[in-house]
């Protein structure tokens, strides 16, 4: 009987970034497996009718969500530092992210999180992403293998997949028994449902 | 030195329900003085350009929404049943809650609340509102007095100074020195804080 649970999320979605930062620790201390799933939050918004970020089209919630962030980050003792432009283009990560798997996977993600955000760097650049899979340990030749069509397509399948599972946004966390928790607040309450309603 | 605390909320406002239920214990925990600010999220929302509630203008959202109050509410112990139509106009109670005061106007929330989310009932109706009222131990012909001008007014200049200080959404809560918590999610920080800031 494994706790297992999916972690959806966007390298363009901000409240990812702590969701990504102590995803581990807390599902560890709860002995979940997580499965990290890079996914575009573009198509999903976009069948929704929005056409950019939601901190964009409203920019007092932005203006909000920027504030909201620094004391999370400071309460984690995480750094924070909005990149420039915001959001930024996630699909050159989100390829990379796609043509890894398990641990490199989330190592390399947990790195171009923290450049993003803890540094305020483009993770849209090739360089940067190749800096973060060089701190992740990893090969940074990476960055063109996430070129090759057959990671093109498995990364528009994963979109594809979230959608028909009801994911909306960034982060989302998904149980078997197909409950779905959205945002960093419900890391928690996601976790404690996979490991009380594990088969 | 005494904590205080403004929550404003919205009585169309879903997870304003388990906020308004809970907040009292929450700040009595911590020592917070609470001052209850209705006031309309219509001209908020309108501001923004929004011309429904996100809920609806989202659907998947909207669905989301719903299951994660169930789960909220069932966490606590509180009943939970969306009201139709959904969202319900709030002028009515927002206005009888704006007549009241300190005690009288928290328990009329608390039951208006409850009559809303807990047993789906149109608190529109003012047959509905006046059972409200009954049920917090208040005259039921305040129904008629908050139909005064005057209480028009001052609803009308608690809206203007909710947009003003930068409120988007309920429930909101503000700290003496501009704080602003958005959900019912941030309710334990922005008393936490409050206490930490008390001048």
């Amino acid at each position: 009987m494994t706790a297992t649970i999916e972690f959806w999320f966007d390298f363009a979605s901000t409240y990812s970034y702590p969701a990504a930062m102590r995803m581990e620790a807390e599902a560890h201390a709860r002995g979940v497996m997580v499965e990290w799933r890079p996914f575009l939050l573009g198509p999903v918004f976009g069948a929704q009718g929005m056409k950019d970020s939601p901190f964009n089209l409203f920019p007092t919630k932005g203006q909000y969500m920027i504030r909201d962030l620094q004391r999370i980050c400071a309460e984690l003792d995480l750094p924070f530092m909005l990149p420039t432009p915001f959001p930024q283009n996630s699909l050159l990560c989100a390829r990379i992210a796609t043509a890894l798997e398990g641990a490199p996977r989330q190592r390399f993600t947990q790195a171009a999180y923290s450049l993003e955000f803890g540094e305020g760097r483009a993770i849209s650049d090739p360089l940067n992403a190749a800096e973060a899979l060089r701190r992740a340990g990893l090969d940074t030749a990476i960055v063109e293998k996430a070129q090759e069509e057959s990671v093109k397509m498995a990364l528009r399948a994963s979109t594809d997949e979230a959608m028909q599972k009801g994911v909306f946004g960034a982060p989302s966390f998904l149980t078997p028994d197909g409950e779905l928790f959205w945002g960093n607040d419900r890391l928690e309450a996601a976790l404690d449902w996979a490991v009380k309603h594990a088969k």
